[in-house]
C-alpha cells in the first residue's frame, strides 16, 4: 500500500539504474543510455555528472566510432571502486578483489580440507588473503563492500548461516566475524552460494535476459538458486531454493539433513562415487571428473553409475520445471560434470515427466562464468547496495 | 534498465493504490489513507476527488466515530462498479457478479457432468447465467471486466488454455470464446484456478499480510498457486505452480499427464477412493468427504487410506517448503478435506523432510474463503486492470 516515490527518490533510483547499466554492460555512450533508460539527454548528462563527481564513472571519448560527426561520450565504470568477494565451498576458499564493471582484479585461492568448519581458521585465511591483496592496491582505490558466498542456508535478515549439513555448522554469525577480522569498516554481506550463482549467471553469464531461471550448484551437496520474474526467490527467511533436500526417492539413500532420498543424497558426489564403485579413494571434483572420463572411455560401471544418478537428477529437474516453469536450468559446480555426462537421462526424464507447455522452450545450460559463478555472485552481492543508492553507499564507506 | 516514472505515472499509480486499498480493506477514512499511503492530506483529497468523479468511490460521513471533533470523511468502494467472475471446475460451473469492494452481489451455479469439456456447452451455460444476472441489475451499474478460473494451464500472454489432463482439453481460446458469447464488449481474462485461489486468499483470506505462500487446490487433480515476495509466480509461460505433476513416488501410480507417481496421482480423489476400497460408486467432493467421515467414525480402511494419501501429500508439501520457504501453505478445494483428515501424517512428513530453518515459522491452513476461493480469485483477476490504472480502465469500457 505504498504511494509513488518522490522526485529525490527517482533521481537516486535513476543514478542506480545508470550505474548498474555500465557496471553490467561495460562502457556505454550517452546516446545509448538515453535510449536504454528512456530519459532525455539532459537528464542523462546530469546523472552522469553526479556519478563522475562521486568517482564512480568516468567519461571518455570513444576510441573508434566509425561514424562522422561529434561522437557521443562514453561512460565507463571506475574499477578503482571495488569490492571484496569471498567464496567458501566445501573444498576451497577463494578471496578476490573485483572492480566496478565486474573485472576480477586480483585473487587468492586455497584448498579447504574436508571436515568440520572452523570459523577462526577460515576467517583467518580469508583475512590474510585480503591483507595480501590490499598491499598491492593503489592509494586512490576505494573498497565499497564485501560479499561472501557460503555453501549453506543464510538468514536474509542478518546474514547468519543457519545450517549447512555438509559443513557441519549451525547458526554462525559469519558476516559479523569476517567484518571484524577484516577491520576495514566495510559491511560484509553473506549469501547462499547457489543463490548468488543464480544472480551471477543472470547478471553476466548464460542467463542474461532470462527472467525465470534455476541455477543448480553441486558441491558435496546440491544447492539451488531460483530467479522468478527477474527476482531471486528468497522465501520467508531467505532459505528458498534448497532443492537439494527435495525428496526424489522416498525411502532412498540417507541424507546429511536427516531425511532420506533427497536429491543431493541420490545425485551428490557420494552417490555417484559409490555407484561407480570408487568411493573411499579420491573425493571431490577430480574424482567426479574421473567417473565422467571413464564413462566417456567406455567403462560400463561408470556409465551405469552416471545413468542412474542422471535419472534422479532428471527427475529432480523435471519437478522443478513443473513447479517453476523456468526458461533455463543451469548446472554448475560439480553438477556441470554430472550433467554433461548424463544429459541423455536428464532430457529423457524431462520429456516423460514435465508438462509439454512447461518444457517447450526450456533450455538446459552450463555456467558461462565457469568455476567463478559463485565468487562473481558474492561480488555482485557486495555491489548491490552501491547500485541501489550509489551516493548514499559511497558516503557511508567514506572517501 | 527502466528509469523512474513520470509525475503522471505516479498519479495514476497512486489512484490505483488508493482504490486497491478501499477495494480490499473496505471503507477507510481519509486520515487513515493519509497514514497508510504516506501521502499528505491534500494529495489524498485530490486522488479521492478523481476517483469520486469517475464513480469508483463515494465519500460519506462515518456512521459512528466515538470521537469528538469533525470526523474524517470515509471513502468507500462503489459496488455499482462490478465484474463478472466465472469458475470452471471439473465438477461445477459458477458465474457471479462481484462488486468493487469484493461483495458477491449475485451468483448462479450448476453441476458439471464429468467427461470431456465441450466448449460450446460450458460457454453457453455461463453466458446464460450472465444473462439472468444482468436482467436483475440496475441501469446505473457498470461492468468493468470479467475473469475466469479454469482447472488447467493457462498461457499468460493471451489466456489460451494450453492443457488440462483432467478436462481433456488442449489449446482452447476460452477467453476469446466467452468474450464473444457474452457480447458485452468487455475483456475476459483467464487464469489457472489454483493461481487465482492463491491471489484470493492473499488478498482477502487467510493469507492477508503473507508475502510468501502456496495455495494447493484439489479438484480431481491438484493444482498450485505460488506467491513469492508478494507476487504470483507465473514462470516463463504462466504455467508455474503445476505442483500436482511433481513426482513424489517414482514409478508409482499412473497420472493423466502420462507420467507416474505425480502428487495428484498419489493424493488425488481417485487415489484416496481406491485406497479406501470405494472407487467406482460415488465420486467427487462428497465421496471424499465420506471417506474422511468414515475415518472419523473409526473405519480402519478409511483411516489407512487417509494415512497413506496424507503421507504422500506431506512429502509433496515438504518438497515445496524446502524449495520455496513459504510462510504458509493453504489446502483448498477437495484437499481441505484430505488435509483435515490426515494432518498428523502431513505434519510428520514436514518434520522429517524439511530443513529446520524452513519450517520454524511455517503455518498450515485451510482457505478462509471456503469454496469461493477460486471464484473470488477470478473476480480479482477481472478487477486487476481497473486497479492498475482506474481512469484508463474505465475509459475503455465506456460509461
Amino acid at each position: 500500500m505504498r504511494a509513488g516515490p518522490s522526485q529525490e527518490e527517482i533521481r537516486r533510483h535513476n543514478l542506480g539504474v545508470l550505474l548498474r547499466h555500465v557496471h553490467l554492460s561495460g562502457p556505454t555512450s550517452r546516446s545509448e543510455l538515453t535510449t536504454k533508460m528512456g530519459l532525455n539527454r539532459s537528464t542523462i548528462m546530469a546523472l552522469t555528472a553526479d556519478l563522475t563527481a562521486a568517482g564512480l564513472v568516468r567519461e571518455e571519448l570513444p576510441t573508434e566510432t566509425g561514424r562522422a560527426g561529434r561522437p557521443s561520450l562514453v561512460v565507463r565504470p571506475e574499477p578503482r571502486v571495488y569490492v571484496l568477494a569471498f567464496d567458501i565451498g566445501v573444498d576451497r576458499l577463494v578471496a578476490a578483489r573485483v572492480g566496478l564493471g565486474g573485472v576480477i582484479l586480483d585473487r587468492r585461492e586455497a584448498i579447504r580440507e574436508r571436515g568440520p568448519f572452523v570459523m577462526d581458521r577460515v576467517v583467518g585465511r580469508l583475512a590474510s588473503f585480503t591483507g595480501q591483496m590490499l598491499k598491492k592496491t593503489r592509494s586512490d582505490t576505494v573498497c565499497v563492500g564485501a560479499g561472501v558466498a557460503f555453501s549453506g542456508g543464510v538468514r536474509s535478515s542478518d546474514g547468519v548461516v543457519r545450517f549447512s549439513p555438509n559443513m557441519g555448522v549451525q547458526d554462525i554469525p559469519l558476516g559479523e566475524e569476517l567484518e571484524s577480522r577484516l577491520g576495514l569498516g566495510i559491511p560484509v554481506a553473506v549469501g547462499n552460494d547457489a543463490n548468488l550463482g543464480a544472480l551471477a549467471e543472470q547478471a553476466r553469464g548464460v542467463g542474461v535476459g532470462c527472467r525465470d531461471l534455476i541455477y543448480l550448484h553441486g558441491d558435496v551437496g546440491i544447492g539451488g538458486g531460483i530467479i522468478a520474474a527477474g527476482q531471486l526467490l528468497g522465501g520467508q527467511g531467505g532459505y528458498g531454493g534448497e532443492v537439494g533436500h527435495m525428496v526424489v526417492n522416498a525411502g532412498g539413500r540417507p541424507c546429511g539433513c536427516g531425511s532420506r532420498g533427497c536429491l543431493e543424497a541420490e545425485v551428490g558426489e557420494r552417490a555417484l562415487l559409490e555407484a561407480a564403485g570408487r568411493f573411499g579413494a579420491d573425493i571431490g571434483r577430480d574424482a567426479v571428473r574421473a567417473v565422467v572420463d571413464a564413462a566417456d572411455r567406455g567403462d560400463i560401471v561408470a556409465q551405469d553409475a552416471l545413468a542412474r544418478v542422471g535419472d534422479w537428477l532428471g527427475l529432480g529437474v523435471a519437478n522443478l520445471v513443473n513447479i517453476l516453469n523456468p526458461e533455463m536450468v543451469i548446472f554448475g559446480g560439480m553438477l556441470r560434470e554430472i550433467y554433461l555426462g548424463s544429459a541423455a537421462q536428464v532430457r529423457s526424464r524431462i520429456t516423460t515427466d514435465v508438462l509439454h507447455a512447461s518444457r517447450e522452450s526450456l533450455r538446459l545450460r552450463t555456467p558461462m562464468l565457469g568455476d567463478d559463478t559463485t565468487l562473481v555472485g558474492a561480488a555482485e552481492l557486495a555491489f548491490a547496495q552501491v547500485l541501489a543508492d550509489p551516493l548514499d553507499a559511497l558516503a557511508r564507506v567514506g572517501p
